[in-house]
């Protein structure tokens, strides 16, 4: 088995980095190539012609890279584009669908799982599909939450008010069900776990974040003998501002070259 | 002089369809292809760097359609690649910002003018630097309001409580001001402007879309011999489902062809 110690890890923008962060605390000796689309970001409400395009283009320019995997760290991409990449990629290609229903399957009581994402992730059914498959006694509900992105990328922390009525609009159908578990689908979404958590107590939160560095761990081979990670920060347009958010889903990334690539050539 | 019958109009998306309402409205005898580029939309978070090369693909692609004159429908667009554009391209480009700022300045007693735009085109001063040097005793303050075009493609009306809160939240610091006149500096928010008056019952506001349409009419000779108008609408990914939305903005806009186009290969 050979060992993986270059991976890339693309994502539209800000929200992949909560998973990048994920990987780093939990493994340990990677090189990894960091992209982010800030010049096309959202992904999320576009059609799948248009996403699975740009992911293909995301993936040829971290192969340009040398990686020897890639960790799609977008729910909308895992959601719309990843058997598409599987397919005319030959590297392993991991996305967030498979780790995350697994982990909410394993701690879900009343068996009812609901979903929250982007437009197009919860249009895809991509989550639905794998659990009816893998775990036909569950029941999976979507709801689709356009407006989580655009107030996390505009500096809209979870206690705004305008941040607090929007979590409440979206996701007060759920109060008063049997859903006892969420899946965060949507890389972003761990900015807004605290204030998801006061919105609904009772409910179990999956981040798919820390679920898929789980699997990246299980999954590839990482070497032994180097104690630290490399990163390299890539962006197609503006790096995300990152370093201004809330240090503690980010406290594990590594300081790096942050460059400015034209995602558009490859 | 030469007669301009076919026009280019583009914007990053739904807002430019105000514009060509107006333009519509106000004009017979056009033959009209606007474009949205729905695929890398919204423009006014991007650096200058992306969004120039964007606006440049963008004129390209309307070029390619045979177009004799170009209206730029994109407040970021207009106050951040103009001049660019005026330099790279031989046909007339017609902008939103001088259009907008005379008609403010027309109105204006208390000579203090507020411009509310993305935060591209609040940070490019383009507002402020043509006021100053036109109008040097008028006094030009502005505001970003990042989540308006999220909250707008994202189908919040304008009676939505979260729509009110988050015009009261970016507009409240001008009331009490001698701001008599704001620019909606940005072609989606005439979608918002009941509520932006609600807000704000003592300031004119001026739609860039009409103020532009004016200056389209004085500028290009128009053929006088037909009387209606022909719009041929491009996406370069979905198209921006306009009809779902408050028919007042857009109950000018013609039917025609919805074509879809890749922008990035221009």
């Amino acid at each position: 088995m050979s060992t993986f110690s270059r991976i890339g890890v693309f994502d539209s923008g800000l929200g992949g980095l909560t998973v990048l962060n994920a990987i780093c605390a939990a493994n340990k000796g990677l090189s990894i190539v960091y992209f982010g689309d800030t010049a096309r970001v959202p992904y999320g409400s576009r059609t799948p012609e248009t996403i699975i395009r740009y992911a293909e283009q995301d993936v040829r320019f971290l192969l340009s890279k040398g990686v020897e995997a890639i960790v799609v760290a977008c729910g909308t991409v895992s959601a719309i584009a990843l058997e598409e990449l599987r397919k005319e990629f030959s590297i392993p290609i991991i996305g967030v669908i498979e780790p995350a229903c697994d982990a909410a399957a394993k701690v879900t009581k009343s068996k009812h799982i609901c979903v929250i994402g982007t437009q197009a992730t919860v249009h895809s059914h991509a989550y639905s599909d794998y659990i009816n498959r893998q775990y036909p006694d569950m029941t999976v509900s979507g709801i689709g939450c356009p407006l989580f992105v655009p107030l996390i990328e505009n500096g809209f922390r979870e206690d705004d008010p305008i941040t607090k009525m929007t979590v409440e609009r979206y996701l007060s159908p759920i109060r008063n069900t049997d859903i006892d578990t969420l899946i965060l689908g949507c890389t972003h979404y761990p900015f807004l776990s605290g204030i998801i958590h006061e919105t609904l107590p009772d409910v179990r939160l999956i981040d798919i974040g820390v679920a898929l560095s789980e699997v990246v761990g299980r999954t590839l081979t990482l070497p032994h003998n180097i104690s630290d990670n490399f990163v390299e920060y890539c962006f197609s347009d503006r790096e995300t501002g990152f370093k201004r958010f809330d240090a503690e889903h980010l406290k594990d990334l590594p300081n790096g070259p942050i460059k400015s690539i034209n995602i558009e050539s490859f």
